[in-house]
């Protein structure tokens, strides 16, 4: 049996005793979205749970590649085996993602220890929003238990994606009204903690000040997660074990008051809703080919039939 | 019988007879959706067909207001009534929106030859990509049967909404790598006519030159409208009769040649698809709610039953 017809099941059994061509293969079908992708869904499902997933985002050139490289080197120093999801909507295909994955793999390419992957949508129904959580699943059910998400830039969609980590780190920069473009971007509703990387240049005190400013006016409840701000200096490895310290202490504090697994039921509802309005999508798709829609569409352009009418007839015929 | 409860169809009767206050009302109805919008498009929709939009859209602060008023000066001089609708995304609800009508209205406001009006969207299902053709065919039916469709920015609904009109006016000024901008903002797909306003600065040449080599590398085919480039200085009433001479010019073209029709067919079929995905939409955000969604979601947080299945679940139940 060639490898492009093994059962998702068996490359589900071997990544589980830890084959990463398998892990791999299974990752590109999950993106590929499809019956496959549905079957892995399927399967890793009830295998997970486990996990815990940690996002990193923030601008282009913020250093977030740098500093997941330097939180890899923290945890493998402590013994955690690690995987990396870099998230990239920017790369319909297939070739920035490869390219993504040579440059960061460089430092950690001979370590088994860990799993790096980036990740585009190729044809998955619900985009990057819903494959990343798949995928997430995915690892954690293959054994991998921490998982870092990384999105190269600021998106919607990537504010979306890290804003679904179970902690989310936003990184940002010293000067330039950094902090205020955070939070134009979105990114202080979602940051658990924040990091000021490249803290060595200058204008790092007065970005922390920005930034606890936001903090002072966003309003947080008495007992909530205050973000803690961490100066870095990612490529010299400086702040790095505070950066990790203040994401375990994020997980301590969300795990002891019960916030991550109301969090997660609530993510978990949304991510329902959000399959629900595909499947709808794909319906529609389909419906709108065919004889019927063609009738419907020659009636609506010669102006027998609004558009509104056209679609009630439509719909009516699907529920039939 | 008070005004806000007057039948929609009475308000059209007076619209068409000429009765502004209607027309008004019958467009805060249409933005805000719901049945009264639903029930004006059905009335509406075999009384429009005859009307022609022409869009107008480029970058915040390139003078698209001010070259709106110079068309309008431009076709009231020749006897044309005109409508305007103003497109503001930003603006979700009314405020922006009636401070723009004031703004704009000064030069025009004892003018009934012209009837300008802001658009939002407050409620509508579609929001202003399927709002905006329902207004614009309601004035038609009105009677309005020359539209200019301005757009505050070029944002995605915004370049969305000035696209789908007959003819699309992209306005761009001087130097600053404006064209470069034009084309990342995807408006060299949808322009028909491109004008170089606020001409008399420095650059001019060059940014025409630069729209130029941008349509060389677009690929025309041979027999396809070439968009013109007209320079003008709008807030001196400097090329305005270029300007609309080229509008007509491409009127001219696309009614000779058929692609008029068959854009307005294509148009047509795309906003029936997108009125089917709404209406999908809105019955995904029924379905997400209830005890049979409570119990699955359920299912889905206790790891029993992955989303997609809990899903296909959800809709076999409809369709029953």
């Amino acid at each position: 049996m060639s490898r492009r017809h093994r059962p998702v099941g068996e490359l589900l059994d071997a990544a589980r005793r830890g084959d990463r061509a398998s892990l791999a293969r299974l990752l590109s079908l999950v993106e590929r979205g499809g019956d496959e992708a549905r079957e892995i869904g399927r399967l890793a499902y009830p295998l997970s749970g486990q996990g815990y997933t940690v996002g990193l985002t923030g601008a282009p050139g913020a250093g977030k590649s740098t500093l997941t490289s330097a939180l890899i080197g923290h945890l493998r120093a402590q013994g955690h085996e690690v995987a990396v999801l870099a998230i990239d909507p920017s790369s319909p295909f297939t070739g920035g993602a490869i390219l993504g994955d040579r440059v960061r793999m460089q430092d950690h390419a001979t370590d088994d220890g860990v799993f790096i992957r980036s990740m585009a949508t190729r044809g998955h129904l619900g985009g990057l929003s819903l494959a990343t959580p798949e995928a997430a699943r995915l690892l954690d059910a293959a054994g991998k238990r921490l998982v870092l998400v990384e999105t190269v830039g600021v998106g919607q969609v990537e504010v979306e994606v890290a804003g679904k980590a179970d902690t989310t780190v936003v990184v940002v920069n010293p000067g330039w009204g950094d902090s205020v473009q955070a939070n134009k971007a979105g990114l202080m509703e979602i940051a658990d903690v924040f990091v000021i990387n490249k803290a060595d240049r200058k204008g790092a005190p007065e970005t922390r000040r920005d930034l606890e400013q936001m903090l002072e006016l966003s309003d947080l409840a008495d007992d909530a997660w205050r973000p803690p701000i961490v100066a870095a200096v990612a490529t010299e490895r400086t702040g790095i074990d505070e950066v990790w310290a203040a994401v375990e202490a994020h997980r301590a504090a969300i795990e002891a008051n019960g916030t991550l697994a109301s969090r997660r039921r609530f993510r978990l509802g949304e991510e329902l809703r959000e399959v629900v309005a595909r499947r709808l999508e794909q319906r529609a798709r389909q419906l709108t080919s065919g004889q019927r829609w063609d009738d419907l569409r020659r009636q609506v352009t010669e102006h027998r039939l609004d558009p509104w009418a056209a679609a009630d007839e439509m719909l009516a015929a699907v529920q039939a």
